[in-house]
């Protein structure tokens, strides 16, 4: 999916919402839990329920991989099943040295059909290349994070010049790709930082995750962070999918999803 | 296994030697190639010719993943396959906000029993913990990486102190673990910097990747690396692994293992 196709679909559904499959084996309903294809199920059900209040799902591949062979087959199953018409990401934080890297895109742009994969800036420019070689494909590059260990090291200074690691992490990142085909993951803990992030980078998309459990706002998200085009995805996940433990749990879902889009929908037509 | 257990290996095998199990596809021998199982059949011979000049094997996951399900059931059957007596290593690079960090750490200390998995660290402390909180399991967390790109951030200058964002990785993360569960990876091909790390981090085990195809030294990396508990694990992939690339691979990944072993086995007698 390329750029002027997602700004599309964001205008069209009136949302940037990004529904997140962390889909927790412990959390399941009870209804669901221990029963065949529980995960691949459940995601099923969210799906359906929130695929209209949505323009992406964001699957968390530590929750499938901690499930071994069952759980990437439950991945296989729950991308395939997203419509084409939903920005997919695959959050997976990879990076490695050039010919690893190569191998990680090929997993999440070719074997598994994602739009886009996350990717840990550590390791400099040749572990991020091989994902920004793909055509219509997105690398999201970690650059200032929703965790309280993003003090550690990506607000140190660094250079002697008072710019901050994730400063220097997204002007130089920015160098290797375009806003065609790179976005940021900025957490929505820490929203008062976007207006400063948009001076930055004022045309790529940034992907938030944070909002709901992690405690960001949306509405701030919103009001530092959207430009013309939008250009923001916005992620809840746990707020969403964990809504209610129940049988109710797609429905609920679908409300709380409805509820952001129904936000969402007001921000877009906010004037700045 | 345990920090001693580890050192009393390696001085039974005379050998600090980590094989590389980067088994790309596209690479295999001929009469492999397209064969069912041809990666675990590859690696299983691989295994069987060279363990009992190697301590450890490292499987990088990027090879597997790419292969999408069928890989992760190459990965399983590969480190089941691995002999009790060797050090299990994921060489998965991940790190996430904590309840994710959380998963990975289920996925390859629990779902795939590796004794240690590699873990990067720009997410910062809660991204790292939940690797640590394992009882006989190893962190081994990238500080500076062999690769062109960890010139971008790794050797920045950071805090106006002159130190850089590798040591200051070594030196924070050096608080939350130990030195019988905490490794770093150091890059063969900065051999030159790492009298220097021995300095900051004179005890903690260090896995360096890229001797051989990445022009590393084994003779630069053991004089500067080994301390008085050899605390190296010196991980050769390509070199090893796809010697020959005909019938005979395994036979000659068995000398070429047999050769660094033998190198090895001097220095583990050099008193520095």
């Amino acid at each position: 999916m390329n750029r002027i196709q997602l700004i599309n679909r964001i205008k069209t559904s009136q949302s940037y919402l990004c529904v997140g499959l962390d889909t927790d084996i412990t959390k399941l309903p009870a209804h669901l839990k221990g029963k065949p294809n529980a995960v691949f199920n459940f995601n099923k059900a969210i799906i359906d329920a929130t695929k209209n209040y949505c323009v992406s799902y964001k699957i968390n591949t530590a929750f499938y991989e901690s499930q071994g062979l069952k759980g990437w087959e439950a991945m296989e199953q729950t991308v395939n099943y997203i419509p084409a018409t939903h920005f997919k990401i695959a959050d997976a934080k990879r990076g490695d040295i050039g010919n690893t890297s190569d191998q990680y895109a090929r997993a999440f742009f070719e074997t598994l059909n994602f739009d886009a994969v996350t990717v840990a800036p550590y390791m400099g420019e040749d572990s991020v290349r091989p994902f920004l070689e793909y055509e219509e494909k997105w690398t999201i590059v970690l650059a200032l994070t929703s965790n309280k260990g993003s003090a550690n090291f990506q607000r140190l200074t660094v250079d002697n010049s008072g710019q901050h690691l994730y400063e220097k992490v997204l002007e130089s990142i920015s160098k290797w790709g375009s806003p065609n085909n790179l976005m940021y993951v900025i957490g929505a803990t820490q929203a008062s930082d976007l207006a400063h992030i948009r001076t930055i980078i004022p045309e790529h998309f940034l992907l938030v995750p944070g909002v709901g459990f992690q405690g960001g706002s949306l509405a701030d998200v919103s009001r530092y962070g959207l430009n013309k085009d939008c250009s923001l995805l916005v992620n809840a996940s746990r707020a969403i999918i964990f809504a209610s433990g129940g049988e109710d749990f797609a429905e609920v879902a679908k409300t709380v999803a409805m509820e952001y889009q129904a936000e969402m929908s007001e921000w877009l037509k906010w004037e700045g």
